[in-house]
């Protein structure tokens, strides 16, 4: 199994944290984001997309965090990764989707690059965009953990699962931006409990063999 | 069964879709996105993240289109939006996802807003972020689509799926900003071939009551 990935993508950290949690051992390809590995030739034959993370397992090469969280779920299904019941999946699912729809794609390399180049943002600007997009989703899920009696110690109850799998990637995201994070006490006292799990410490940026400065 | 969205709401149009392929009755709430509704308290009742869709659906409120219909199909197998086999479900979450995570949110009325204002872009530019970020896309996707033998009449095999409830919004859309989509011949052949099926063409946003020019 090989992990097609780079330090700083909040999407490959979220697979390196599944895999920590299922217990499943990999290799690791780094790509280099900021100097445009992704972009290769060698690179577009694993991914066509031009986006990290690529996952190759059981002989095929799959892409897109979310849709390989579900997979390893299926395929290994210890711990699990989402509540037994249909309306506690649906609800892990919309938690995870707001990180991962809704917040991080609008913060991607590729858009904040856009922002500078073609349509010539200074890096102020681009700060507060970041920060502006973080800041609306996080407000939704704050409501949404505080005003759930499912939030446990985790997002859903008292086990790590997809929703907080999205959610440690972005705070990691926000603290290097340098949002204030206090508005947001669940996320905050969410976001600590699970980095006390080494599943989830293990697979920080500032811990893979990739990380620069 | 409550449905809250608007006429021109991708995702909201994803949901319409499924409940149609479903053959699930609803009733349906408007909520005029352009005037600001989702931003009025009584919809951030329903939805604490102001976006559209939300369902009310067995007691509940399910919001996040993508989790929707994992939930419309495990509550209601039949037919299935997703594939038997974990490898199919996973192609087909991901090519959903290319949409869903890396075309649209980027694209969101939220978002051109604040190209608009606070940074001050005219209509041109903001018609040529749209259709970059769809052009991307829709690369990537069309190299999936006609690089895999499990492309079929649909996106995967000869079943529409989740994949197909995705695309044929953006394309709807993509007609919308007079992208060329010529460079993608099999979005284009799906496409249509999705659009001969009742469950797509009720959908559409020129066919909801809320439609307005």
């Amino acid at each position: 199994m090989q992990l097609y990935g780079y330090f700083r993508s909040s999407a490959a950290f979220r697979v390196r944290i599944a895999l920590n949690l299922k217990q499943l051992d990999y290799d690791s390809a780094f790509i280099h984001l900021r100097r445009g590995d992704q972009s290769q030739p060698a690179f577009l034959g694993v991914n066509p997309q031009g986006l990290v993370p690529a996952l190759e397992i059981d002989g095929q090469t799959l892409i897109q965090s979310l849709a390989i969280l579900e997979y390893l779920d299926e395929t290994h299904p210890e711990p699990p990764l989402l509540p037994p019941d249909a309306a506690g999946r649906a609800r892990v699912r919309a938690l995870a989707q707001i990180v991962a729809c809704d917040i991080h794609p609008i913060n991607n390399l590729r858009v904040l690059r856009y922002l500078h180049r073609p349509l010539g943002h200074d890096q102020t600007a681009i700060e507060t965009w970041y920060n502006h997009w973080i800041d609306s989703g996080f407000r939704a899920l704050e409501g949404l953990l505080a005003g759930d009696k499912r939030t446990g110690a985790f997002c859903h109850g008292d086990r790590p699962g997809l929703a907080d799998i999205a959610l440690v990637p972005q705070v990691v995201n926000a603290e290097r931006y340098r949002l204030d994070v206090h508005p947001y006490p669940n996320i905050t006292r969410i976001f600590a409990t699970c980095m006390k799990l080494d599943a989830f410490a293990a697979a920080h940026p500032e811990r893979q063999p990739d990380r620069e400065e």
